[in-house]
């Protein structure tokens, strides 16, 4: 079987191997052997590096949350900002320290260029603050020198010391503020390593680091040019050329273009660095920065203390995606929707062995099995540890094997269900085929559907208490719309009118006047097909006496389909509810 | 500076580390000097294991799709299904083999697993086939062997020769195929090596390699459960230790629980493999399976030909995201939506730098940009070799320091703009910044957005040629709406009628009346608040005489909303376009 693999035409001769541009060698490499057996120090940048990649950078309250958050997970160093660049983080950085926000074992760090008129806005920022890292760095590499700041490696390093100096000066104007410091050479993974480590001493001299006031050097992949395990050569053999070794702390900050960020901090961190800046789920500039949360939770799942708190991460990717206005990816490590779903069948007899097992072991023990080491195939972690369950999901195989029931409904009805409803119809389609057995076909699954959210189609079979029969709405364009429908209410029917900002609105408070407490809490609409002449489908999820279920509605017309929606929502609500209180809400 | 981290009170004790549980030795190893110099041979395994891990798996023609995908990018072997365990599986081989699917260099592999009935079935599968790979699997692991199969080492042994043995009987009920063999210990990062290297030294005697016929060992990390060096070491421990090594292709499958499983990949493949299987954008089985687009564009940036085109990552992106039903995320590595967007000014002004060095020096050598090697800052790769663009995103500052443009219409007008509706405002904002300078505020920007796309509010001033005085829809529920409308068409006004089977069909049959030829793209509404008295924001893509453009309408009434979007867009059609073609159209 030869390989048949073909030249693919890419371009290969525009890019050259990182070795032929810059030298890390080091035969004599010693991080292979190592093991990590605590957690570094975190040090989480959502708030400057994060926040300035996004798309939508965040306000001050949603920066104040994520403060929150990270402050609440255990995180003691955090990046809250670049203030001399922006004002909003120059606010948020005095808004903290004003307002008396920053715990007493958290230290805010604040970066800054090297530059005279940013330095000295960046003090002003931190005065105040009891204690604060000032995070000073200029970019160092052979191709910035050479295309953005025109100046040889002694330029670099005036920009840098000259930065330093200024710091040392500004800090006399806060008395009253702890400032430590850290040094990036920016862009270090483009740099010449002795060159690095050139300024980085030079750096660390003006700083004159002591065993109580250490000073941070900070070597971050800007851009990850090579693979993780030349980054550890890198980090090892920095960290056996800095002055003051003793006194300072190494820190990695690791970027993901390659996708290796996470084994870089790792391979990284066991080279001899201290520190690990990163940020949850890996947000930041392009791919992003390393993702604390991988980072941590492997700790966990080798018996180190993370000394973060991971304990709800659901909680955390709710307030992450709500900050940054990204959602966290379904298959991100340990986080990801789809991270502890079980979808095959030998996968899931695995799993289910595998707790059986650990139940016999607690019992034969003695203790309950969250006392015993957690050891079930296919899970690499109890998923409660996280706060999170694991799921089978059950394959509905149709006969025509066309797969799961969402997709069944999407290509065969063109419906689109909100995640939220496909998961309530899995849990109907479940009990039906726990109670019937076999395989269905899309036919039944439709069947199932219809039977259960929408009306009948036969003529001579009502579903459910209640039924459109007519609508008409009318708007003056004044901000009210009138509804008039006629509606079948059991065996009678009748001619009803509401008003509201919305046939929604009209048609609740027409509920509501038949003593119904309904609310509404989602609502989702697509048309079936492109074109001006589609059905539209309508899913409204409801409160109805205290119960939250899904409603949907068919129609040519957006609004008649949202109202058809409601009915549905509120037959079911009917429907399932004990009989006793049937009666009450009549 | 003390580090003041706190025990997370995470259940540690649950977890042992790897090292404990398995022995990975390997002091004398050499991959850490090695460096990937060409491709390995590429498996794509997305029919497979990345289907039995979606919530809809694929259709036939969603795997048909995928099947010509990857051959069309250059994947030599593609691993199509687990034919003996899904009749959809089943068919689709079938289906390649006697539609004649499958190029002269292409290689199908089907997966079974090591028992007699599966076995048969899987021959039977790939009966015509003028070549297959047979990949055929039984797990290994310590704690599968104790909880799941209930037997000894010698058991499991017994298990894969016993598969191995028929695989080769059956063979010979399809002598016009040409079968080769892939055996994978299961759960092998759960196994110890010796074992490991045992089951697989004696099945590799059952499949009697030669250097014509070589068996592709694979070694999968089903569960990443330590450090990729970890693997790397288990590789090329592997290597040393395997039978007829040289009739041996070494084959490496690492899943991304830990999120390393690129690097694993790479430097299990410096280690001494010879094969890597994976997905395209890391889909699989929980966190997925290794990217293989990270991994090919890895390499084309070191120079190396990964023998895979990428040059329209784009439409690779779409497709898998049409076959998968699964979104690439924004921060994916070279693929992402936001991986070449850079929003810092200082990055923004290096890659402006870098674009005009790398023409200077093009100039100055009087060859083309494209003949040069690439070097701009932030940018690891030029976008264009994957048919991407660099896109560089003007912050609008407001003065309030609240963010982005979509930001503030969303958290300041509740509106939820569609990106592709964002991207057009976007320049509409960058063309008045342009024109005027400076920073915008909030209030200028809903001014902008106002302008653009709603009607004026002071009732002496027209906004476009046409404007929604009054609507009324009603619904007999027969799948038919009749919409009346009183428009303004310039000065005039006038009751108008259509019928459709919803009202922005019926509203577009009016404007077609009226010589507009018009047809609509997309169509998404929101409410603007929780509750049933909201207001309702719809926005519409509609191609005006040839011009594709968004409306934006903002009503109570969600159908009227959306009658006010197509108006909206109809205005700015007519707006935007040459004076003389204003004409033609009326």
């Amino acid at each position: 079987m030869d390989n048949t693999q073909k030249p693919s035409g890419m371009p290969i001769h525009k890019y050259r191997p990182y070795h032929e541009q810059l030298h890390v060698d080091l035969p004599d490499r010693t991080w292979p052997d190592k093991r990590i057996t605590t957690a570094p120090r975190w040090c989480a940048v959502d708030l400057r590096d994060g926040n300035q990649a996004l798309i939508d950078p965040m306000s001050p309250e949603r920066k104040r949350i994520m403060f929150e958050l990270l402050v609440g997970m255990g995180y003691k160093e955090i990046e809250v900002g670049f203030p001399s660049a922006s004002q909003t983080d120059f606010d948020f950085v005095r808004q903290l320290i004003e307002e008396d926000l920053i715990p007493e074992d958290v230290t805010i760090q604040v970066l800054t260029q090297a530059r005279a008129h940013l330095i000295e806005r960046t003090y002003e920022s931190i005065a105040g603050a009891k204690r604060a890292i000032v995070h000073l760095y200029n970019s160092t590499s052979v191709l910035q020198r050479e295309v953005v700041f025109r100046t040889d490696k002694q330029g670099v390093i005036d920009i840098a010391l000259e930065g330093a100096r200024l710091c040392r000066e500004f800090e006399k104007r806060i008395p009253e503020t702890q400032v430590f410091y850290e040094y990036s050479p920016e862009s270090y993974t483009g740099t010449e390593l002795e060159f690095a480590a050139d300024v980085c001493n030079q750096v660390i001299e003006v700083f004159e680091p002591t065993p109580e006031r250490k000073v941070i050097i900070n070597l971050p992949a800007t851009v990850e040019m090579a693979g993780p395990n030349v980054y550890a050569d890198s980090i090892e053999w920095m960290s056996r050329h800095l002055a003051h070794r003793e006194n300072v702390i190494l820190s990695l900050h690791p970027h993901n273009d390659r996708g290796t960020a996470i084994a870089a901090a790792e391979l990284g961190y066991m080279a001899g660095a201290d520190r690990i800046e990163g940020c949850l789920f890996g947000n930041g500039e392009r791919t992003g920065n390393v993702d604390l949360v991988a980072l941590g939770i492997n700790l966990l799942t080798q018996g180190i203390d993370p000394q973060i708190d991971f304990s709800d991460i659901d909680q955390v990717k709710r307030t992450a995606e709500y900050c940054n206005q990204l959602p966290v990816p379904e298959r991100s490590p340990w986080a990801g929707d789809l991270v502890f779903t079980a979808f095959s069948g030998s996968h899931q007899d695995a799993i289910k062995k595998g707790f059986e097992a650990m139940e016999a072991r607690a019992a034969a023990s003695g203790v309950s099995v969250d006392e015993i080491e957690w050891s079930v195939p296919y899970l690499p972690i109890d998923p409660k540890d996280l706060g999170r369950s694991y799921e089978a999901v059950i394959r509905v195989n149709s006969q025509s094997g066309k797969g799961g029931v969402a997709y069944l409904l999407r290509s065969d009805h063109a419906l689109d269900l909100p995640r939220k409803l496909q998961i309530e119809f899995s849990g109907v389609v479940q009990a039906k085929t726990d109670a019937e057995g076999g395989e269905l076909t899309s036919e039944q699954i439709w069947n199932i559907f219809t039977d259960e959210y929408l009306p009948s189609t036969s003529s001579d079979e009502k579903w459910g208490r209640f039924e459109l029969l007519r609508t008409r709405t009318q708007s003056d364009l004044s901000g009210n719309v009138s509804l008039d429908v006629t509606l079948r209410d059991g065996d009678g029917t009748e001619d009803v009118s509401g008003v509201g900002n919305g046939p929604i609105a009209a048609f609740l408070a027409i509920l509501q006047g038949r003593g119904f407490d309904i609310s509404l809490y989602d609502y989702v609409e697509h048309t079936l097909s492109a074109g001006g002449d589609a059905q539209a489908a309508a899913y409204v999820e409801l409160q109805v006496d205290g119960e939250r279920l899904w409603g949907v509605g068919i129609d040519g017309d957006i609004s008649t389909a949202s109202l058809k929606a409601v009915v549905s929502c509120v037959n079911r609500a009917i429907r399932t509810r004990p009989r006793t209180a049937t009666l009450a809400a009549v």
